[in-house]
């Protein structure tokens, strides 16, 4: 019998589509489940796919089926399963056999999985999977992270699974260890930080013009025929125009505006300070979700404090609506260059090689943030691969100048009504830091100086660092 | 030979002060230094307080010198350094006796030391010193971790050299192992915030208005008769009122706008992050440090984007001074807020119980935050100790009242200007999410229900938590 190309254990939702997507295309996959049960259904609802799944019911089954050297994709909840999987499969895998998790790790812990493996024969990869059951079954974005050796046997597999952006596959391999799940995390945190401003811009429509889910909805519904083309703002549009079943309102006037959160966001925002690198769009955007979360003691804070501001946008509302189209494009400018900016110091600091070109090229089809804008970035980083930020290049640096002055009016119209946009009004100031090349830190350097002795640096280079005050108050 | 009450390694300046500290306050002091060269030298230059100090040139000797439970201060540098001498001093101290870390660590390692130290019949005490070396040889602010016992051995000591505010001693005991290493992180976080805000309203000033720094220096002095009154802002009025002795020029002006920090703010930030606390005011902070230290990159960016918006505030110059004070003082209240939220939570989260009105209390004096609005922090969570967050106590929601349309005139201002104002916008933005019962993160949980299946709750409590939209596209 002819031998799988690979094989996957974990047949729950996630697991079941890749295996099914893997079928599909024409891949022969053997495929394990703890319990058989589980095992026997999947196979007698795989129909068609039938002939190209070998079902097994005990691991040494399963490894005799899958052709040398053997990728093994593991898709189990996160955390202690997945190391208690791998601890089992040393025992029945062979030398040069991969095991893939293709789960939502935590990168340090893909390093340490990897590392764990080091001498043992077997290889690791952790790979970063967007697009979640759906894209599962029809096309994911796939984030590889592992050794090159590694990623050359499961290319074909992966590149016939992966979401198409036109004809070009969303999939690639990015960097030893922990290089895929790193940059799935990034996604994630460049994914809060979209969906806060698309809240905020859905906040200024619906309390600082008063429009109904409706009307917000037929904004974006312009809006995603126009450069703002995207997932996210197609799903803004659908969701704000559905309609409860229960009550008849508007769906999302009946949903608690409360978030939650699973960590990839708050992952992303420590990963950048660890790096030192602002990724304040991503901050602001895991701090509405908390606030949003202290549901009654914003309701205890607004019976003391009252609302804020004004509460409504003054001044001509269509023309605030088309400024809010472009502070929203100026304003993902910002989010997705402080992600790509991370991205690239992590390159540095853990000794990957993250092609940036690439990176955006992978997010264009198969997971949420996918967008014309991602198709704009891939050209601009490929046209300047080492550029120092995204918004010194050519053609950003243009949509910064074309789009920050509505960004302007949009964050000082929302500061004098009251309504918080911290994620646009972050991007603002990221621009207004970033373009200037005298700031105000000078200020700071001759604080630290007076009172810690810290010294600084002369802009006439002059080889004294210390200022006329004498020895003040040292913070050590 | 009357025994020392307690004794003191490390006789850098930081230890060397803080000895003479302790034995011109009526104490007993015995000290050692590696090098007996120092110690010498610095019992030679002691003068009248030789009479209280006992020099020791061997460790048998110190121990010897000190009044058991010997209380020992390690004054050496962060990391290794203490665990090494920890490992050394535990084969010369005895039952009872206690090891004071006073270096600036963070308060995981101080968790790891004291845990480390269990059942050796040692107890260890991790100690945040705030005020430096001033500080330490004429009163510093004194943040206590440990046990109970510890602390009641080394109180009469640690009052007695502690800062003084009115007769008020500014030190405290403030829960078991980390819990003073905590606070003092927090202390340098709210510290970067409040520089921060200050760079900002400066560059307002500077770029904004074309303030010389002499007339910086002036709007500074005034403040600091008024509410504003602050160790940060009468540094602010000397450092800009300073003039280079090389060029004549004012020393602010000489100074490279580049900051450097040593990681307390990070670890501000990520700790909150951890804790799910938002502290976007501190993640501003840390994040403007870091883009002030990219000098080269914001000269390129500025070449390529040029200047942002009008580069000047419109309007009364002195109607825009005025309100920079009240924005000032909001924007503090702000920062103070999210930091005493996240010190809660960790007092939640370790176990400890920290004590707000206490940690106010004991920042009134010796530290670099100093001011007379710790003493209205003091107050007001004297009054309300349980209070949810400091903005909704009485005395501070009628000041946020008061000052938050300053602060919204102030930000909008200065978005229109092209002028960043990270800090301040972070606190505008904190209030007004914090106080608005409705936000909108009703439509990112709709967004994550539609995609992820992630479910969301209702405002009449139904227990139907999917929206009419089937099965949509989901990120696990």
């Amino acid at each position: 019998m002819q031998q799988a190309e690979i094989g996957l254990i974990g047949l729950a939702v996630m697991g079941s589509n890749l295996a099914l997507n893997i079928a599909e295309k024409g891949n022969r996959i053997a495929v394990f489940n703890r319990s058989p049960d589980k095992t026997r259904t999947f196979y007698a609802e795989a129909g068609a796919l039938q002939d190209r799944i070998v079902p097994c019911e005990s691991l040494e089954a399963f490894v005799a089926a899958i052709r040398p050297p053997r990728p093994v994709i593991i898709m189990v909840k996160a955390g202690d399963p997945v190391d208690e999987l791998i601890a089992t499969l040393r025992n029945y895998l062979s030398e040069g056999d991969i095991i893939i998790d293709a789960g939502n790790a935590n990168f340090r812990d893909t390093i340490a999985r990897f590392k764990g493996l080091e001498g043992s024969g077997l290889t690791f990869i952790g790979m970063g999977v967007s697009g979640g059951e759906e894209g599962a079954r029809h096309g994911p974005s796939i984030m590889v992270g592992g050794t090159e050796e590694s990623w050359k046997r499961v290319e074909p597999v992966l590149t016939s699974i992966a979401a198409k952006y036109k004809d070009d596959p969303c999939v690639a391999w990015l960097g030893e260890n922990g290089a895929g799940h790193f940059v799935k995390t990034i996604h994630n945190g460049i994914e809060y930080a979209d969906m806060q401003m698309i809240a905020e811009i859905y906040g200024l429509l619906r309390d600082g013009l008063g429009y109904s889910a409706k009307a917000c909805s037929e904004v974006f519904s312009l809006w995603n025929t126009r450069r703002l083309n995207s997932y996210l703002i197609e799903i803004s549009e659908t969701v704000l125009a559905a309609t409860d079943p229960v009550t008849g309102q508007a769906m999302v006037d009946v949903i608690v505006d409360k978030a939650g959160q699973k960590g990839t966001g708050k992952w992303s925002a420590i990963e950048a300070l660890n790096l030192g690198i602002p990724a304040t769009a991503i901050e602001a955007a895991v701090a509405a979700r908390s606030l949003s979360s202290f549901k009654t003691k914003r309701m205890d804070a607004e019976a003391i404090l009252g609302l804020p501001g004004t509460g409504r946008i003054a001044g001509d509302a269509d023309a605030f609506v088309a400024d809010l189209e472009l502070a929203l494009l100026a304003g993902k400018i910002g989010a997705y260059a402080q992600g790509f900016a991370v991205m690239a110091e992590a390159s540095r600091e853990f000794g990957w090689s993250l092609p940036m070109p690439t990176i955006a090229r992978i997010w264009r089809a198969g997971c949420i943030i996918r967008s014309q804008f991602l198709d704009e970035i891939t050209s601009a980083f490929t046209a300047m691969p080492d550029a120092d930020n995204l918004i010194v290049t050519p053609a950003f640096a243009a949509m910064v100048q074309e789009t920050d002055g509505a960004l302007r009016r949009v964050v000082a119209s929302a500061a004098l009504a009251g309504l918080p946009v911290p994620a646009l009004a972050s991007a603002l100031a990221y621009f207004d830091t970033y373009r200037r090349g005298r700031g105000t830190a000078n200020l700071i350097q001759a604080q630290r100086d007076f009172f810690g002795a810290h010294g600084f640096d002369r802009i006439d280079g002059l080889d004294k660092h210390h200022g006329p005050w004498g020895s003040g108050l040292a913070d050590f």
